[in-house]
């Protein structure tokens, strides 16, 4: 049976070891960029240090650029699973502005953390940078946005550029030589901003 | 005397006969997207049309999305003028708080009037698509901001997460099907959608 070759999909259709290579491959990669950070991690690098063969990388990845891309769709659902069932108040059972707080400033934080392997997943391929992350965000604000009574504002819209909002400084940020020094006090300014934002735009 | 070949800047060390030929091939431009769209706009095109010749065409433009940046750079400069120089409340001489609605509101009809153009100025050379917009809007959003008493807020951030929140719903609007329809309800819908979350921001 055949597997796909660059994409990370549908993983209840893989073959055990197809399924045991993929868990290793992510594992070790994770492992090199902690080690030797994120321009050091190659395909041949990735293939030797696995011990699986410049191949299997290949066909798992099919570009450099393809394993940073699996490392963040990794990231990503792990996030997403906090977010769906992990504990409040960032998981279920915190009141909507508090789950719309906690959201923005673990998605901070989660961008921060994936900065650079989020930069070294793009090969100029992709239309536009922020485009993988969107949705989530974006389904997720609008529907905190419901639970909260806002009067007649359009709430597709607002959560939206809530969403442009929370994406923006960090993007911009990227770029900027600021943000390499103090990581922490930028996160920390960050967060606060996004709560600062939401509870002016919340208040009743 | 050389001339940059692609640039379009510093025209006042333009020789008459190239600031000519410029606004020449400007206007011809301009009526060329008027009659046919601007999918016919080519570079053989527009120098039959300006009886130029396609090798000041080149020279000029350098590209075919070069075209496209001038004709974008042009609007943007026309655009900046009314904000720094047209009547209120766009231009100076209004409360902060109605120039900065009425900001938001003039720039969506700007990013609604020049998307087409914006995006055949995209040849896959830039870094991120929406950069070139961003400084003017920032930079404007963040002196309006400035002369509000918004308390203890991070007015940096909260400019960049403002001018986010404008950009996103075009930027993500512009890839949607349901933009092309009905254009005119867009723009009411975002103008609207500008003014509600700016108000609610800088309530006191």
């Amino acid at each position: 049976m055949d597997q796909p070759v660059v994409s990370w999909g549908a993983p209840h259709t893989e073959r055990a070891d197809a399924a045991r290579n993929r868990l290793h491959l992510v594992a070790t990669a994770r492992e090199m960029i902690a080690e030797l950070g994120v321009d050091r991690l190659t395909m041949d690098a990735l293939a030797e240090r696995s011990g699986l063969g410049k191949g299997t990388v290949f066909r798992r990845f099919g570009t450099r650029a393809g394993i940073f891309q699996a490392l963040l769709d990794d990231g990503e659902r792990a996030f997403q699973e906090r977010v769906l069932a992990g504990p409040p108040p960032l998981g279920p059972g915190a009141a909507p502005l508090e789950r719309l707080i906690a959201y923005g400033r673990a998605r901070v934080g989660f961008m921060l953390e994936y900065r650079e392997v989020a930069r070294a997943a793009l090969d100029g391929r992709q239309p536009i940078p922020a485009g993988a992350q969107t949705p989530l965000s974006q389904t997720h604000i609008r529907m905190l946005l419901g639970r909260l009574d806002l009067g007649s504002v359009n709430l597709d819209i607002l959560s939206i550029q809530l969403t442009a909002a929370l994406d923006g400084p960090l993007l911009l940020y990227l770029s900027a030589a600021d943000l390499e020094p103090g990581a922490a006090g930028t996160e920390q300014r960050l967060a606060q901003s996004w709560q600062d934002l939401v509870q002016r735009v919340c208040h009743p």
